[in-house]
């Protein structure tokens, strides 16, 4: 933490500045300069809100140095976490496929695109039972019914289950139904239900938010680890801008700083970054080259009569030619499709 | 709902096109232009998803025209909405002030707060029992305890209480407490808890979402009145961008649409919309002139001892001042404050 | 300036950063932590690059501390500045209108309007005689002949002339006609044509670019002020964000901090902020509120024939309404209108 | 293009719009429906503002339908554009790699650049002679000189030179010393430079502007082809959005939406994009996977003692490495480097 002093603030402004770090058990560091005084402050900065140094006569301005997350940062844990689920692995040696339509619709539909995936390679479908829809009006998902036609289809077909869950009355239900839990990007900051998965036993996926800075996703996830449950996955599902080619802006930029910075595994949601076929393959591309660790894409056995958000998605055909063409792409770049 | 055709499309994609509308059950109006055709849609469009048009053959774009809120529209509700709690009425003729520190600290401190209003002619107090915060080391609100320190302050001083709910498991208690339960920012799209308070007694304080646009922020009001709950005060309080000169870029430029396109009050919050005290009266006396119903304002009786969010708190002296100034300026804008 | 190192840098890197820092001819201020060392910088930081230090091993990040601008800095220069025109001053005692069409269409309706506005005691007409345009089929201006049409019209009714520069090549007969020389949003960071200007004898009016963050808009302004012309007027006039419910998002939270870091006068455009004649008066009196020193306006005889902007344009009657208004606003504000 | 009824407009409010379509010789299509009448309209829409429509009593809405560029369409020219500068071709089935320093700082760093991409197959160099710096105390460029070194450099290695033109003033002096000319990000909406431009016999490199919509950047190029210059190069350079965990927010998301409504080539910026030379080779990568044809990147034979930008500046062993991983990819993509 560092406190900039205006260029003509007064000895005795400085010197409140400094004994007003002392009193919250810090150590002041004044820095005396051309222009201006700058104070540095060490010590123990979470157990105090250091902002009302902010407002003291003389302060120009208050910059936070330290990151406030811990157990999220790769500083704090430098080998990359790689997250199990009974299927697969999720890291940075494979680009895992995580693909399914938006919603449960019916158990037809859901058995078929699993059998499909299975044949394809692909180890974890993703549906949604309970699904966040921005008008009350919408169809809001199957809810258990839909869970439970997800845990006939993993039983019979072997895939792995990725589900969302909306709140912590249907935790215990998802918690038991899905081999990863989904926290979607309206519930990034939901931290009554970050505090319930945390003590989950199932590994969790969390989305980054709409409007969502780094800090404050690893900041979401470090609420997940906080409470003891570290395997959590990390996936970017584009943010919002004034840019409107697409539905949202798929932010491909964020994952080189997500691996610097922490130590936990991205995937790519190009199907709501993109929010319309056409453009998620090449995206789906360019998440792997950008080195994210997986994708998480929306596919539908007929996208034309999907219940939700099938112009996003692809059909069973787009989404072979795509698996194709990532796995040509995959072997230069280090990784094996899974 | 328009499809808008590209330049070059076939006869026989028009007419798949209109077929797949009648399909809907929908009526199809092709209107051919110079260069293309368009095709009007008219009928019941909230029962069946349009959007898999888009992806049609020969289609350029996609075009909604009807808004999707009714409950929350001025088009079906033409009279101004004004809200009553117990202290007051929220609504075009008056200009309420809701103020107090963003969290319940100790009870001294609450009752102080709520005297000091109650002398100065302000009827609700705000203050947060539970709290949302980015860190989870950071305080997270005295719950329930906070809660019977607000009623109690309540029973005492006669001013109402506007707090915060965060999650379901709390909302009996929070519906308790409060005169009117404020949803907060991060929530404006937790569609649970949205359904949860649409059955509460109470009105709701219903914050815009960081990066909400007006049509979703309406239509989260669209859930709580969808179900039963017609008392719904919108708070706008800053919106994320790219602008860094203030925590968050305060949206005043919302209040004459929301007025065009909604009869529900709107409130302003220039405390979290600047997140520097200095600039919240100017802000506050702006929100007043744009023709805002009220504010949400943090005040603390020593903000740079507060326990969170002290550098964008006003002290008891300067909120004073500001009311005088508010006072001043409601009377040519034919606004009463209270 | 401060460098902030990892947590797990060794003694070396801390060693090869201050002896960088040294080799630049400043004096690095290493500041041991906790968890980690920063190391403060003072000296002259113009006249090297820093950001190289970014990049060393060991180097966290890099924080910048002194703010770029100097002569349009309040620290610099804690006074006021009042901007003169031969018909008015604009700064904080005053809220001064500037109003007029888009652009010049034909002499008969600049002098229709410059004697409307007489009437109503403003003093200043704005009109645009080259006009930048996001298509290069749409009206671009009268050019020369429209400035001649401004002159004129000056010399027949006393009304000042504000209009807009586009290039360096109609820079002499822009400065002639003008009384203040306007600098369009798209041109804010046309470092050429602000160089042009910084020679010229006639005041500037800057308007925010789009993106444009307050330092940006500040140094810009610097580039006018470094050149030797001091009258400089800032114009907020909408940034462009997320937001859809108006053209742009009208930023009046940027008014406190721009009385805070700078001297300079600050205006607002009301018309182009929101793009729609409804939404303008309700921004206007916010503006007028949140501590700005006067508008931009635009007005249209027949606003529905206008050829450009129509739809943002107020005709004579509501701007007679909006200035009613105003001036009861000013007088608790401690402002009169000019 | 679409005018909205209000749900409750008069049959007289309908019939005075469909009038005033009448009236700009445009023919007016009725479509009444359940809730509201829409009107849709046909004609030349160019030679009008419709936009006066919107302010109609009974009008809710205007919705524009027919893109407003023409020669930059896909819709007008379905076949990919190749731009060809003397040493080499830009397009759809290779991959162009322009590399170089921010600015030319003297003739040995320009030279050795210049033999160092020579050897590695890359034959364009980027290096700026006038330099937009957002402060007027920073170093802006050789000017003329550098413009003289450019082309002793190009003489002697064969190396094409991309480099800026900021103003209308040194067009003549840019257009002789460059293969290609560039308008950067600041630039992209100055009109008069685009005018200039649309004149020169070279191609332009134009930069997608900070808060530049795909439409205004398409409109951009519209303004160089409509003066006859048809070799027009995009370049996506990173957009400003609310995101700080890099300089700017690279838009990729912008490159298939790009390929599909226009046919003009798109390049990649990733060193402005990021601004840190960390991010880069990913981000790189990632453009290539995205369907890009090429890239402007940075290198420098010296990055940490750069004049400007050295923080984002590629060393010439980190391009090497990048250029062996871009062909490694290439080849699977069906691209070839050049």
């Amino acid at each position: 933490m560092l406190v900039v002093m205006h260029s003509h603030a007064s000895p005795e402004q400085i010197e409140r500045v400094v004994a007003a770090i002392r009193q919250m058990n810090l150590a002041p560091h004044p820095m005396p300069g051309a222009t201006r005084t700058a104070i540095g402050i060490t010590g123990n900065l979470s157990a105090v809100d250091p902002n009302s140094l902010e407002v003291l006569p003389g302060v120009l301005e208050l910059i936070r140095v330290t990151k406030p997350y811990k157990l999220a940062s790769r500083e704090m844990h430098a080998a990359d976490t790689y997250v199990k689920s009974p299927q697969t692995v999720i890291g940075p040696k494979t680009f895992t496929i995580i693909a399914g339509p938006c919603s449960v619709e019916n158990e037809e539909m859901i058995l078929r695109t699993a059998e499909f995936l299975r044949e394809n390679g692909v180890r974890l479908l993703r549906a949604g039972a309970f699904k966040p829809r921005s008008s009350p009006y919408s169809f809001q998902g199957m809810g258990q019914e839909g869970l439970d036609i997800l845990a006939r289809v993993r039983e019979r077909t072997g895939v792995g289950v990725v589900t969302e869950l909306m709140d912590t009355d249907n935790a215990d239900a998802v918690e038991q139904a899905a081999d990863i839990i989904q926290i979607g990007t309206r519930n990034m900051q939901n931290f009554s239900l970050l505090k319930r998965v945390s003590l989950a036993a199932k590994p969790v996926l969390l989305k980054r938010g709409l409007a969502a800075t780094l800090e404050e996703w690893l900041m979401a996830a470090e609420y997940v680890m906080a409470g003891g449950n570290y395997n959590v996955v990390l996936c970017e599902r584009g943010v919002r801008t004034f840019s409107d080619h697409s539905r949202n802006t798929l932010d491909l930029s964020v994952i080189p700083p997500v691996k610097q910075l922490s130590h936990l595994p991205i995937l790519v949601d190009p199907s709501h970054g993109t929010g319309k076929r056409d453009y998620v393959p090449a995206m789906a591309r360019a998440a792997l080259a950008a080195g994210a660790d997986g994708l998480l894409i929306e596919i539908h056995p007929n996208p034309d009569r999907a219940m939700s958000d099938g112009a996003q998605s692809l059909d069973f055909l787009a989404f072979k030619d795509l698996l194709v063409s990532l796995r040509r792409l995959a072997e230069p770049l280090g990784r094996e499709i899974n």
